[in-house]
């Protein structure tokens, strides 16, 4: 079974939205699980300290190694550990498959101006950006990452994700998707997928894949 | 000031990760606000049904253009539309640096097969993803792009998120961190980080900045 900790100072951030509609029913239903650990539980001191200054002075707070390492180490049979940074690897639907076929995964979230350099090198740590802009912590990030990894894992959405699936990873977008009513204000559902002719249908909709997808490769490859 | 009003189908996953720490202190010193909008509010008949069968056939079901539409014009003063979808132009930084200088932004989640196209286009959405994989709907995609957002309104972070923001702006990745204790699992602090020579601490800072930076650069061309 599909076996989620998340490190973090705001454990009462979840499940948040992975306890909604499949996802969380899905939990609730034992077919994954979630554990958060508090990072203040291993601080130091009577204000139970994560964090110091940083060594040659600047603004904000690190998150200390041997904290961060207390936190990490207290966690058995630890699949991948990924620590949410901006520095990181994009997060892609290649590691959702991959983590979602494993027997779990930890997930570090970051606060302040990050964690400390040698606690990321000494438990070898993974770092997985989602998206490309700075966040407050990783938490949100969290829940990007294992949302995409429990969908994946079988009998969770059921079959309506087999679809969605295979044109992601023929590494092609969707194709554009329509419903009643036929006419909406004066936009039409386009003739061919009222026309019953499936060979035709599935011809005109891989064209769109690969028309949506090189539009986008396109826009992702300029500066 | 930044207003964000997100229409989806589980208003109660918000504000969720929005509500943790200095983004969630600002939404309730009313540096900025978040409301939500109930999708199922506008479904037609007995059960607020908002979606129905893709035309043309196919697993899954799509989201009513004339519903979603209807949940889009209750807003008021509108910013910018975002519809959260992997097909989607990647979310950057620019993109949060833009949006949290606006009055206000609009975030439609997404769920099932997606949304009818001519909504797309009747209201000119604008499709941004939050990494790279296919999630179970919009919503925790949404928590990514509004903390990026708030964090950058001046006031929410006070001056922590100036030193940050200033290296990523750049198109640089951070420097790596370091906090005591200086020698950990025998593994020490770089000496130029305690030399207390602030020129010398700051060449270094950007040389790694730059060194990181190349590598992830590097890493993101392959293929």
């Amino acid at each position: 079974m599909f076996a989620a900790s998340i490190i973090t100072l705001f454990p009462e951030a979840f499940p948040g939205t992975l306890g909604l509609s499949l996802i969380g029913k899905a939990l609730r239903d034992g077919l994954w699980s979630l554990d958060t650990v508090n990072l203040r539980d291993f601080g130091h001191g009577p204000h139970r300290s994560v964090d110091d200054t940083p060594a040659g002075g600047g603004a904000g707070m690190v998150i200390r190694a041997d904290v961060a390492a207390a936190a990490i180490d207290s966690i058995k049979d630890q699949g991948p550990l990924i620590y949410l940074s901006p520095r990181g690897q994009q997060f892609s639907q290649a590691m959702a498959h991959q983590w979602a076929s494993s027997s779990g995964i930890v997930l570090f979230c970051g606060r302040f101006e990050g964690l400390d350099e040698r606690v990321i090198e000494a438990r070898s740590m993974q770092e997985v950006a989602v998206g490309d802009a700075v966040l407050a912590g990783g938490e949100s990030a969290a829940l990007v990452v294992l949302e995409a990894c429990v969908r994946l894992i079988p009998g969770v959405l059921g079959n309506e994700a087999s679809i969605v699936e295979e044109s992601f990873s023929e590494g092609l977008l969707e194709h554009p998707q329509y419903t009643r009513p036929r006419d909406w204000e004066g936009r039409c559902i386009p003739e061919i997928l009222l026309s019953g002719d499936h060979a035709k249908i599935e011809a005109w909709r891989r064209g769109e894949r690969e028309r949506i997808s090189a539009a986008a490769n396109a826009r992702r490859e300029k500066p």
